[in-house]
C-alpha cells in the first residue's frame, strides 16, 4: 500500500487540491525546459572545444603514411581505429570508423542484411517471410525505430537488474525467424544497467536457429561513468568467438558524449570476417567516412587513459545533474511508495517506474507546465509500454538549477496523477 | 586510315623495334606513378588547409540559433543548406546535407527505394521481380558499381558530344523496368562533355512507364573549371517540375573537390516533398551528418561568388596538368590517328577513345612500366567496354614533372599498342 492509498478520501482530496494550486502557479511561470533527450549541455560542449583547433597545420595531416585530407582508407584512418581497438578491448582490424553517428552504422547494418544479407543469411531479409527481433525494454527508442522502419516484428523483451531476461532470449532464438537483439550492455538506456557476467556469457553462447542472428551491441556508455570510477568491460567479440560465434555481434560507439554530439567519430566493431565482408558492401558506399574529423579525434583524445581522464571531467558537470534527479526523487517520491527507479552510475539516463497507469498521464500535466520529456511510451517498442508506467528523465542538457526547475515539477506532476488515480 | 597503316611491313616492325627499346628504357627507370583516380593534389589540399582554423571558438558555434556542436537539425544546418541552394539554383528547402561524400547519398536513395521505395513508388525495389538503369558510357565506375551491388539490370547508353542518346533513352523509358538513369551534366566523368540545354530539357521532359523512375543527377563538376570562366548551367529540379516531374530528380554535389576529398561535405537536393520523404525515412537513420564541419564549410566558402574565386584558384594548378595531358597527345598521338579525345575545359578526366581493341594492351603495357591508370573497361557498365577503346587520365594528383613522365609512357604504350595490333 503507497502512502496516498493510506489517506482518507477527503485527505487525497485535500492533497490533491493543494498540489493542484501548486501545478497552476508553477503553470503560470511559464517555464521552457527539455528533460527529452540525452544531449549533453553547454558546458560541456565548451569544455572540449579545443578539439576544434588540435589540428591546424597540413604537416599534421599526413598520419602512418596517409593523408587524411585526400581520398581512400575505406575502413577508416589507422590510427583511429587503433584508438577504437584499445577503448573497446579488441583488434584495429576488427574496428570500421563511420561518420558522426554509430546511430547511422547501427542503421547501415540492418539495412545491408536487408538488401545484401549478412555473411551467414541464406537470403537478404527482404526476401524473407517475416523479420522478428527481441527488444529489451525499457530500451532506446532509436533502436526500436530502426527495426520498425523495416518492419521487422518485434518482441519485448523485460529488463532485469542485471540484463535482458536470459531465459526467455535463449527460448527465443530457437525461433528462426527471430534474427537478432539489440543490447546496451553498459549503462543501459534508459535503465542505466550494466549487463552481469553472466548475462554477457549466455548472449556469448547462444544457440539460434537462425545463422545470420545477430547481436547489436550498442556500447553507447562504454566509458560514461558521472560518478566512481571507471567500470572495466569485458570484449564482446572475444567472447562470442570464444563460445563458437565469431561473426555473431556487430558492436558500437562513439564519441558523440566525449567530444561533440554533433561532430564526433563513430566505430562499428566485429570479427575481421564481418569487417571484410562489410568494407565488400561499402566500397560501392563510401570512398571514406571523414578521416580530417577521425585524424582531430586522434590528436585530441590521444588514447584511452587519456580518454578517462576526460571522461572525469564531463562527470564533474553530469555528476551533480544527476543527483539532483535522483535526491529530488528520494526526497519527494520514495516516502510515497508511488515509483520506483535505478541509481545508475554512469551512461544519460535515469528510468522511473510508477505505478502502472501514471506515465501518459505524469508526462501529459508537465507538458502542460512547460517541461519537455521523452514521450510516454517511446522506450517500449512500437510506442506501447504495456503497464503506462516508465519514464525517461534526461538530466544533461539543463544546467543544474534549470534541472531543478524541471524536476519540481516532474514530481508534483506524478504525485497528482497518483491521486486522480485513486479518484 | 591512320599513320601506321601507311607504313610498310618492315617500317612497321622496324618503328615498333625503336618504341619497344624506349619502353625497356622506361621499364628500367622503374617508374611509380598514378593516374588511377581523380584525386586532388598535395598543393591542391594545402591551399585549403586554412579550412582547418576557420572555426576555432566556442562563440562561433551558434549560427541561425543552432549549436551546431549539439544533437539536431537532421536536414542539415540552415546555413549549409542556404549556400547549396545557391551554388545549385535551387532552394535551401530543397536540399539535405549529408557527410563527407555525395557517393553516399546517391548510395542511400538508392538502397531506400530498395528498403522502402521512393514517393512514387508502387513496391520497394526489392519486391520487384527487375529493375533496370540507364547507364551513359563511358561513365563513372562508382556509378555502375552501386547499380551492380543491388543487382540492377545495366543498359548502356551511347554518349554523344552532347550528352546521353536522348533518343535511346526516350525509347526506353517506356518499359515499366527501367527505374532511373545516372547523369553527369556538366564535365561529365569521363568525357568532360557539359550536356546541351536540349538534352537537359528532354531529361526533365521523360514521360517514363514507371511512375517512381528517377533521374540520379551527379552535378559533381557544377563549379569545377580549371580552364576559362564558370559556365552558369539551369536547376534541373525547377526544370523537372515545369516539365510536370516534381519528384523525378535526386541532384547530388559536394565539396569533395573544392575543399578536401577526405573531409569535405556533400548535397543532395530534389523537389520539397521528395525532402520530406527522405527525411521522413532518415530520421531513423542519423540525428544528423556532422554540422561543425558544415558550420567550417559556411565560414570557408562564405557563398558562391567567395566559392568560385576559390575554384580559379584550383583552376590555376589544375590547368597545368590538363595541359600537359592534351598537349602530349596532341603532339604525340593526334597525327598518328589512332586515337580521339575531348578536349574538356573543367572536370577532372580526360577520356581517350582509342582505335578498337587497345584500350586493355595499352593499360597493361602502362603497369608494366609502373604507370597505374583506371582498369580498361571500368567506364563501362559491368566494367566492358564493347571496343575496348576508352581509357580514363586523371591527371589531378601528379605534379606537372611526374605527370609529364607518365604521359610519355602512356602515349609511348598506346603507339606500341597500336603497332602491334597491325602485326
Amino acid at each position: 500500500m503507497n502512502a496516498y492509498q493510506s489517506l482518507s478520501p477527503i485527505q487525497r482530496k485535500e492533497e490533491l487540491n493543494k498540489l493542484k494550486a501548486e501545478f497552476d502557479a508553477l503553470c503560470a511561470r511559464k517555464l521552457s525546459l527539455n528533460m527529452a533527450r540525452g544531449k549533453p549541455g553547454k558546458a560541456q560542449l565548451d569544455m572540449v572545444s579545443d578539439i576544434l583547433t588540435v589540428l591546424n597545420d597540413p604537416a599534421q595531416c599526413v598520419i602512418d603514411g596517409i593523408d587524411a585530407r585526400n581520398y581512400g582508407e575505406l575502413a577508416g584512418l589507422p590510427a583511429a581505429r587503433r584508438f577504437f581497438a584499445e577503448v573497446l578491448g579488441c583488434k584495429p582490424e576488427q574496428c570500421f570508423i563511420g561518420g558522426s553517428a554509430s546511430l547511422q552504422l547501427m542503421y547501415d547494418v540492418v539495412a545491408k542484411a536487408y538488401t545484401h544479407g549478412l555473411r551467414h543469411s541464406p537470403l537478404p531479409w527482404s526476401k524473407e517471410q517475416k523479420v522478428k527481433w527481441l527488444c529489451p525494454a525499457p530500451g532506446y527508442d532509436r533502436h526500436f525505430g530502426i527495426s520498425n522502419s523495416f518492419g521487422m516484428e518485434m518482441i519485448t523483451i523485460p529488463m532485469t537488474p542485471t540484463g535482458p531476461d536470459m531465459d526467455l532470449v535463449e527460448a527465443l532464438v530457437k525461433d528462426p525467424e527471430v534474427k537478432g537483439i539489440w543490447c546496451v550492455p553498459k549503462y543501459s538506456n534508459p535503465d542505466g544497467i550494466i549487463y552481469s557476467d553472466e548475462t554477457v556469457d549466455r548472449i556469448a553462447a547462444l544457440r539460434p536457429a537462425a545463422p545470420d542472428f545477430t547481436v547489436l551491441w550498442d556500447n553507447a556508455y562504454c566509458v560514461h561513468e558521472f560518478e566512481g570510477e571507471f567500470q572495466p568491460f569485458r570484449d564482446i567479440i572475444s567472447l562470442c568467438a570464444a563460445a563458437g560465434n565469431p561473426d555473431m555481434v556487430f558492436e558500437f560507439a562513439s564519441t558523440s558524449k566525449i567530444t561533440m554530439p554533433g561532430a564526433g567519430i563513430s566505430a562499428l566493431a566485429s570479427s575481421e570476417e564481418n569487417i571484410k565482408y562489410y568494407c565488400s558492401l561499402a566500397t560501392y558506399q563510401i570512398i571514406s567516412y571523414d578521416k580530417v574529423n577521425q585524424l582531430r579525434h586522434v590528436l585530441y583524445l590521444k588514447d584511452k587513459e587519456h580518454l578517462l581522464a576526460l571522461m572525469k571531467r564531463h562527470a564533474k558537470i553530469l555528476g551533480p545533474k544527476f543527483r539532483c534527479v535522483l535526491d529530488t526523487l528520494e526526497r519527494e517520491i520514495e516516502p510515497l511508495g508511488i515509483a520506483s527507479w535505478q541509481k545508475p552510475k554512469g551512461g544519460y539516463f535515469v528510468s522511473v517506474n510508477t505505478l502502472p497507469g501514471l506515465a501518459r498521464r505524469t508526462l501529459e500535466l508537465c507538458k502542460q507546465a512547460g517541461v519537455t520529456m521523452t514521450g510516454a511510451g517511446a522506450t517500449y517498442p512500437y510506442g506501447k509500454d504495456p503497464n503506462d508506467s516508465n519514464i525517461r528523465i534526461a538530466p544533461s542538457l539543463p544546467a543544474v538549477e534549470e534541472l531543478q526547475a524541471a524536476m519540481d515539477v516532474f514530481v508534483l506532476c506524478l504525485k497528482i496523477a497518483a491521486l486522480e488515480q485513486l479518484g
